[in-house]
């Protein structure tokens, strides 16, 4: 039998920490004797827990340690964080420590020292001659850079629920179609104005549907109202965007009166056409071919939008990134000072954006498929909410609330 | 080989009468030689076709004819419409004609006259004493009533498109969630102004989560300003807006704040157990009791709201109707004079709604579920469009549309 | 401050049940103080505790106490059951206890006497003369019957994951469309198996697609195996068998060849007619009418099949019960004896069994749909679990499972 | 008024060529005239129309003739082909003419000639020194060539239903999850044996629930067999392929078991890193690192397996092509020969694959998800027939089928 000693410590009972893990330890086969145990006498107080964990190896319970982790787990008998250097660019060493998206410190020298750019499932490098200690994915790393591996010395903050301050309460649980959105939505308007009165940058990431639907018009005012700072998209949303600023249409539909009035299979084709003839997007706007719209906007105001090509695009239009490596390196740099996002009628890109989002990030997912909120906001990240409902009427409503 | 000469007139190129004839023809194995064709030189001109239709036997030719007369042919050869007598209550004879929802006629001595009551899938009976002829369902024939059976001296009135007339375009098609939402919800309340200007009467079909979401204050304002004359509904949705009258819940949730208040198994019970002790929900409002809501506006203005029960009721709530037959019955009823239909949030009052409503009724089906919207848009009613959309934000653009 | 002191045994923390006592009491707006606690030393042995429950009025005290109750909560200071009469027929008392489905226990004169016929949002009968106590619907109850009412001297017995007994494993979760099927069903062969050598009997809920997709073969199957004790359905799943037995279509469909034969709307009504002109489903098939299909080989074996009516049937079939308290009761009675139910691609009278049944009963939800699954698996049921995938295929393999 | 004399021919009733023309006219504010009309007497023989087709002005006008080409139609007065030059790499000429999926062919000197590889969406370049024409995306069109303007002298041959023909019957219409599945996979089988009889390609699109479910085994049978000539996936199938074949999970689910037995964060990285570490996935094989699984049988014989990257991708794995249109141009030279496809549990990879397959490849979409299947069965593909049913049971369906 292996065993090891843990600590919890901080809301982990309100939190479901310690249920969950318990329950951790026992599903992968462990066991566990709690050695101390302290609940706080009421909720405002921290509680702590001491637990042995036992498994029948050592490949298991340093699976169940791992786990145990990113619930806050610390090992008693705390060493400093081990590290292995890189040997071939791109490749990590065979015991590598993968981050969750939470705030996370590693011990060096008895010193617990905050991970920078912390995202999930990246390495921990440490630039021990600088005293920094950063996240990385691993296709970035190189030669010499060490990486952290194992167990030793690492700290994860998991998210705690702290239920009397919460002024975003929709967020502990998903909205469903069959609760009342008004309410969550003015919840969501209510947090955007004070992350923007504390400075917080907004993320919208859009989908072509905000497009097809003519919702565009309240994203492009919400940008005039400084309610966006980042955008992020594909070839779809700025083609349609562009499609119905420049022939009123979307997908053949005529935005103004719901007919189709073509096929709809040229305008979109004539419209990206007709920005790589101008050279770019910024000198059709120049040239005043581009005259409104959500790109019109983001672009008069120098918004950063990151628009990551995929595989399924026509074109595609200038502007969108078709090395999926150099997207993702564009989307992490323009996420800095990012508090809040919100992630409309997007299935891809939002997914993408998740996997880069710490978990501090506020995040709030809104689709009329069930689907696609489940699977977004139960990827790991406590602090996603999901809304399902209609993105045209969200958006109606979430601009008429900010007003 | 067995073969009939059928006629097809009016707008059957423009409403695709001819090519589904054509086709029904061939998929069931039938085929045609086109005798006589005259196309409407424009498209404000009917047209006209007479084909011989050929069927390797008797009985594929009759299914055949069976199906063209629901698009409106006409046998050529056409006699008197023939009749056989009921001989046992609630059994028709074996070749009886069972209808379609189309405004049909049937010809007697020579002269064709409309068919009262029409519905999908009910036997037509004629009263000859009285010169009468009318729609009845199977379970209430009666010995000795005369019914119709096989095909002759039936018209069915197909639904034409009237292409520039239609002040309702997106009847033409459903609205998915990736179109745009606000321009036809404006269009519908274009059409219920117009249907209460000529005082037809409009019917809500209501399911729960108009409750559950909070959206039952529109409903109840759509009412005080007369847009509702009917409403249909089960035991769910008045036990649920009884709830929230009474405690201002709805499965457990607060609606004014959003928040879980109770487990949201007993409220709804409480709020049937305190109806069922005043004696009746009419009882309940001369009481004081019950204050607000939809089922207080509804029984203050005495508008018919007919709550058909099912399997899965808990009470139930006093009203609600137990026997199905006389469900039905009362439902029919209510329907005189019904115009327009709007159904919401809802699946099985819905479609046993379509079911007994005429095409000749604008029926809007409303549901965040693209399968629902589907299933009762597309069952056999040409008069019914979908709006995939979320219903609580659906309501509240309508009554804001309306005002 | 109202407080009351509680106590929690069992295995309460791998069964989340202490997590989630202390969480309600907490969302409530309530407040707790451990007073004892014991945690079994390994995941073998029990765990105990006792705490001080706060709460700023008593009738938020009442409301936490009441849904402690459902994870097995009993008061320290625990009395008698407590009752009051019933002095309106149908109507209960204010403070009616509302029970949940899982096996539960009231003190009468200091002894703990189990409740009989359990099941969710029902009331629980003392018949103080004969020593019994029952539950029972609202409905039913009768002028002098004495209700249990508030929550002194009950005890329910929550659901406790057997982890290591657990043959069963996909039970502790829904199985999604993106996890192995097979094996889960494969689990739930073996699981009818040892139902039917201990003798306990298997219910299938049988919505209608089972018989327009062809797999009312693979349910005639199994009944002939003796893997079938007892069917719920509705008008639609009898109607469509007996036409596929009379004229081998459903829907329309040529369930041979795929192929539609017809415009689906004639069929459905011959079948009924047809059998309503026989008499009855028993006459059809002694006159040599109705000679396969499920139907046939229920009605062969006298196995129960009840047959719910609902507000959309067309007809409906003789043997479909009109009267929606009969059809309850008539549930309700057949229901003696079933240990494992098996739903299939129902939805309406999925969720009417699923509120008859005790949480003892293994519970299977089938559906492609995973909106119906989720419903039908949260619904109050720790005992159900739900496998999103195609009904006619998992019928098809589970034939071949159980061969 | 601008009007334009058109013609059609062939199975244009039976195809409901004729009623979309007319219906495509008339949506779009232009009239007609039927000039002549011979339909054929029975369903074998090809029927021909001859319209003058006329619009309040030319670009409607244009409008509407770029639509009818879709259908079939050609210009009575037609001329040959007209080009223009490209100007700017990248860049297509304003009146540009913008290809559907369907053979087309455009006159030159009088003569019809073929267009080569077409597909949806794409410019014709005509190299009038080689007598040679084909399509080309707008992106990679190069200075100097000369590129189809216009309509004249363009022939699309539209997708004609051979309604006696058909081994293909499920094609003409979708099969929901409401229909015999079985049936259709029974055919879909003997169409990839005749497939395979005639030297035809089967590609393969697939999605990671594949390997989730535990379906890749009935994948890797198929390639042993000869049934799979190419796949197209992304970095999410190889990754769980990898995934399963070296440790036996796929998102932390054992496959054996279905029990989950790690968080399901680590061992997909863990997989890529080794790969990465082994240099390529080649390597991995010839090392004997990689012994089993989709990719493992792939690369042992050969197999183009082209994997697109996107925006959401850890790692990525060796193999996976980052830069997008690098990898269109993968996915366009790995089709040729491809005369069947079958798309599995995919949304992003089976919508790019659509777009590059012409109307002439079997297609057929299986979901479980009918949004999904809808998507991409009604592309403008009447080629494409959509199958709702469980990813994992229809894999095992068909390879038992085709054994």
């Amino acid at each position: 039998m292996a065993s090891e000693e843990i600590e919890l410590s901080g809301h982990i009972i309100d939190s479901w920490t310690l249920p969950r893990a318990w329950d951790t330890i026992m599903d992968r086969g462990g066991n566990f004797t709690v050695e101390e145990m302290r609940v706080g006498a009421s909720k405002t107080e921290p509680s702590y827990v001491r637990l042995k964990v036992e498994a029948p190896d050592d490949e298991i319970l340093e699976r169940i340690l791992s786990e145990l982790q990113q619930f806050g787990a610390v090992l008693v008998h705390a060493a400093d964080v081990r590290t292995a250097p890189i040997e071939k660019d791109g490749v990590l060493p065979a015991r590598f420590y993968s981050t969750t998206n939470l705030p996370t410190q590693v011990r060096l020298d008895g010193q617990w020292v905050d991970v920078e750019n912390i995202e999930m499932d990246v390495a921990i490098v440490i630039d021990y001659a600088n005293g920094r200690v950063y996240g990385k994915p691993m296709h970035e790393v190189k030669v010499g850079e060490q990486v952290v591996i194992d167990h030793d010395g690492i700290r994860v903050h998991p998210f705690e629920r702290a239920r009397d301050r919460e002024a975003f309460a929709f967020m502990q649980s998903n909205v469903s179609s069959e609760k009342a959105k008004v309410l969550a939505i003015h919840e969501i308007a209510r947090h955007m104005k004070a992350t923007r009165e504390r400075g917080g940058k907004i993320l919208f990431v859009l989908g072509p549907a905000v497009i097809h639907t003519g919702a565009g018009r309240y994203i492009a005012d919400l940008i005039r109202r400084d309610y966006v700072q980042v955008i992020f998209g594909g070839n779809a949303i700025v083609t349609h965007d562009v499609d119905s600023a420049l022939f009123g249409t979307s997908l053949g539909v005529d935005l103004r009166t719901g007919e189709q009035v073509e096929g709809g299979h040229r305008n979109h084709l004539r419209a990206i056409n007709a920005i790589r003839a101008a050279g770019s997007l910024e000198k059709a706007m120049e040239m005043g071919l581009l005259r409104e719209g959500i790109t019109y906007e983001a672009l008069k105001r120098n918004l950063p939008m990151i628009l990551a090509g995929s595989i399924r695009d026509d074109g595609p239009m200038p502007s969108v990134i078709n090395d999926m490596q150099e997207a993702q390196r564009r989307m992490r740099e323009a996420l800095k000072g990012v508090e809040m996002a919100i992630m409309v009628a997007s299935m891809l890109h939002a997914i993408a954006t998740g996997n880069l989002l710490p978990a501090t990030v506020r995040t709030v997912v809104v689709d009329i498929n069930p689907a696609v909120v489940t699977k977004l906001a139960d990827r790991g990240s406590f602090q996603a909410a999901g809304l399902v409902t209609d993105a045209e009427l969200f958006l109606r409503e979430l601009a008429e609330a900010l007003s």
